[in-house]
């Protein structure tokens, strides 16, 4: 018996799996809470845009995690020995970029850098550069518009460029302090393989390609003169920036001496160069062609890939198309949904609807399970943390329309799944109307996992079957897969991705399938949230509104009268 | 020392109040609480568009109350006798028009149609009638536009005739039984006066003229062609209907022997035509021609009187233009807003935000009054029970933009309050575009009382000082102004309206007056709340609503900035 090692660095917590390399199956788990800022994010109460984290965190968590995930395994299996592990593989959040210095230390672990949020980690959903990530848009529009086509016509406040940019315009010395910015996803495979010099730091395809504008076509970042009519100080930036990235199937390195004695793992084992979560959790999935990989979490991250021997257009408003970004030979195609379990957690925790005990994601999910769709008049925009696919305007907010004063908790509780669900729809759709068709819909996350209301609408709404990934961790057990193909099928791993994939992945029995009733009532709702999203979200809509709030009424009372 | 008695039916109580008619000092006051349905109202849960009342209710009431104001008078004040008791005013909500067989009596109070809702009295916010309101406007329209000219150019679901035809629509038993309908405003004083033949009841110019399309210039209600067109049994009722109507200052009779003795009241003495509770109340805070008093409750009705003998321009979207509806030889202009302190009972009791200590309207007010106009990024509609001016669209429902993942239930209880201060502008802002001039703005009712936050709101949304009302039951002061009016000089009361005014009403001496910087940033707010009303409301909006977000989130960072 062979195992891996995935690590996988969530939003608020890092979780180590140990997991057999011929059938998938889990033989040992562990998860590390982040200690720093409140669950694990450092956050300024006068700027909501502002989030980071502690690098420090990330190495604490790799000790307790792996130490704990192996007691586990030979609890569970006597047979288990940490000898057996072959490789580990990493994913990690992202964009997710680290100010280090010279000697590849997060500057916020320096001394005069300690208490200040810039020297951290800047989060995936710090939104601090949204000025610059419209500069840097406007410029690549102008001048080099090939950057942006990959990425959906609009570069992101949550990216690389954006984030550093913002530094660099806010806080000088930081900037000066940084010798170069690595992602968090860079970083941690180059820690467990010794790689001190940042020089010398392997950077990934995956974050390169999706956040950073990198691409083969035209010599990897973007051009030095690009980056410096942003700023000279950013042009200089660009030396630091290799000119390679590497895909998951390529090692980082071989594990430390002193992390081995330290984890109680094999010396030298090879480390995989790292890739997003989602990424990684589209590969534990059983991502392929024609399959949608849905990760449903505090926001989703919806993954298609490609054969990069067919052509493919450049779709617009998708976050990135990138060859090898998640399965290499392949494009990987990123899309997602800036939050919805976060909608339904504000819901909850900041109008904490509903009283004392009313107002729990429990009631409230079985109480707007009896409700029938359109049932409750309501519709809603599904913005409250901006919108990513297909608008890329992380400054949209949310929107609740028809309100009476008889609506009840519940009522805008569905409404708000109901919107997450035309908001997945919304991305099919863009996908298939540039010939990625869609022939599977594969879902992960504890939200898929334990909410059937919410699959049952996502089925209905997308008149698609929903099918949800086996293993409860995808994304690790995606990193357990890219372990597995860096140790090599002579050691027990895998030969490739797909073969690997074949060995450890699966599909839960229970699926969603539409239900035709359903379905038709929210094909009607789904042309008014069409209306509310072009309304609201394009500049040049010209359509009237004033037909939406009756439409509500006439599907309301249609549905109330099929209940009596 | 003379006295005169108001009685004020209001949508769950009744009160009565006793005033000197010298001063306007308030001797003895009582409320009862109606005892049918959910406080006082009979509801449907499978239909929310039903609001029903228990006539038995009233009658119990006056005899409650008049015994416990007048105990209460003789504690307060030694020399006060219930025989210096000169005149009695009436005032009640409306349209709310009960059915009653030919002994005048209502139908449910026989024993055949004891639990039926149709037999009872058809609150006003009853909105059953919806589709034949539109019947009712669209021949109106097409065949009797001068019906429509004056009440705002479409006839709603609340008033008289919807209601009606909705009876003989859906409960033909019910409309057959009724000799006539009357209103509840027509029938207490009729109760007070012993006129049990429905010939013989007294119509009142409010009621008639705001609800039931009544005018001198085409003598009278409808044609009895023009409601037979409707249903031929409507226009059979049209004969029950008198074709005079008479305004406040006119008495509906004396007070019966009988319940001179069940009150101890004096026998015979006047009982004034009643009226609606917003037009006495109007009465009540001072009405006079320039002054418009906003009666802030539940919902709000908004009253301005101009003179008969000057032009006057049909204002689109008022409820109504009525010749002597509040003030004899006045126009009575009557606007609205469907539901005011409703949305905010509706956000604390239905929505309970805030968890289990948070969530009263007290800590909702201390918390919002905290915020800044427009530091939420919020705007909302105040649209949950419908527009009724300037859309009059009972159907439409309300909205909430702006929301992000970090928004709270005070923010959210802010905007609401806000919503309804622009809906309240959108109403003054009518007036004047018509040469309706409003130079004053008194506002009167609990609300308005006792929310400085929502007072100051006020001032800053429409740019106008904010008085109060000096009575806090500014509608039965109205109602013993009748009172005083109908018994004569002679007798201790006054010679007229104005006269009576003069001597027993008055303002508070706390104003809000508009802070110049919130004025500025409310202006900004108006023109987005004003593109959200047209484009939702209006069925030709052109315009396109992509600015709407975006331009309240440069608000918000302005006003946040402003801050710090």
């Amino acid at each position: 018996m062979t195992y891996t090692i995935g690590l996988d660095f969530g939003t608020n917590s890092v979780r180590c799996l140990i997991v057999n390399t011929d059938s998938g199956d889990e033989h040992g788990t562990a998860i590390y809470e982040y200690e720093t800022g409140r669950a694990g994010i450092i956050l300024d109460s006068s700027d909501h845009n502002l989030a980071r984290q502690n690098p420090a965190d990330y190495i604490k968590g790799i000790e307790v995690t792996v130490k704990e995930a192996i007691a586990r395994a030979k609890k569970n299996d006597k047979q288990f020995e940490p000898s057996d592990i072959i490789g580990i593989g990493v994913d990690t959040t992202g964009s997710t970029p680290i100010p280090v210095d010279a000697r590849g230390m997060p500057l916020n672990m320096l001394v005069n850098f300690k208490d200040n949020p810039n020297a951290c980690a800047w989060l995936w959903k710090d939104h601090t550069g949204y000025a610059e990530a419209a500069e840097i848009t406007e410029l690549a529009a102008k001048e080099h518009p090939e950057y942006l086509a990959k990425c959906g016509g609009t570069y992101s406040s949550e990216w690389f460029f954006s984030k550093i940019l913002h530094c660099l315009r806010v806080d000088r010395e930081v900037f000066d302090a940084a010798y170069t910015w690595v992602e968090c996803a860079d970083y941690v495979p180059a820690v467990l393989t010794g790689t001190t010099d940042p020089k010398q730091i392997k950077r990934c395809r995956c974050a390169a390609g999706h956040k950073a504008m990198f691409s083969d076509s035209w010599g990897g970042y973007p051009a030095k003169e690009f980056l410096s009519k942003l700023d000279p100080k950013l042009g200089e930036l660009r030396r630091t920036l290799s000119d390679e990235t590497l895909p998951i199937d390529k090692a980082a390195g071989g594990l430390t001496n002193e992390w081995a004695g330290k984890l109680g793992l094999p010396k030298g084992i090879p480390v995989a160069m790292g890739a997003f979560d989602a990424h990684l959790g589209a590969v534990g999935s059983g991502i392929a062609p024609g399959k949608l990989v849905k990760i449903i979490g505090t926001s989703t991250c919806d993954m298609v890939i490609w054969p990069t021997d067919s052509d493919l257009a450049d779709v617009p408003g998708i976050c990135g198309i990138v060859d090898g970004s998640i399965v290499p030979g392949f494009w990987g195609l990123e899309a997602g949904q800036s939050a919805v379990g976060d909608i339904f957690n504000w819901f909850v925790n900041y109008i904490q609807p509903g009283g004392a005990s009313e107002g729990s994601h429990e009631v409230l999910t079985e109480k707007a399970a009896n409700l029938r769709p359109g049932q409750s008049g309501l519709l809603a925009l599904d913005w409250n943390n901006g919108n990513r696919t297909i608008l890329v305007d992380q400054r949209l907010t949310g929107l609740l329309l028809g309100q009476t004063l008889h609506t009840k908790p519940e009522e805008i509780y569905r409404a708000l799944i109901e919107a997450t669900a035309f908001g997945a729809l919304t991305i099919i759709d863009r996908f298939e109307e540039y010939g990625v068709k869609i022939n599977e819909v594969i879902n992960c996350g504890g939200i898929a996992e334990k909410n059937a209301m919410l699959m049952q609408i996502y089925a209905d709404v997308t008149g698609r079957e929903m099918k949800i990934s086996r293993s409860s961790q995808s994304c690790a057990l995606g990193s357990t897969i890219a372990g597995a193909v860096v140790a090599g099928k002579e050691k027990g791993g895998h030969e490739s991705v797909a073969e690997a994939q074949a060995a450890m992945c699966g599909i839960k029995e229970q699926t969603f399938k539409p239900i035709p009733e359903n379905r038709q009532v929210y094909q009607e709702l789904h042309r008014l949230y069409k209306q509310l999203h072009d309304a609201f979200g394009l500049a040049d809509y010209s359509g009237t509104l004033a037909n939406v709030m009756k439409k509500l009424l006439s599907i309301k009372e249609q549905q109330q009268t099929a209940i009596a």
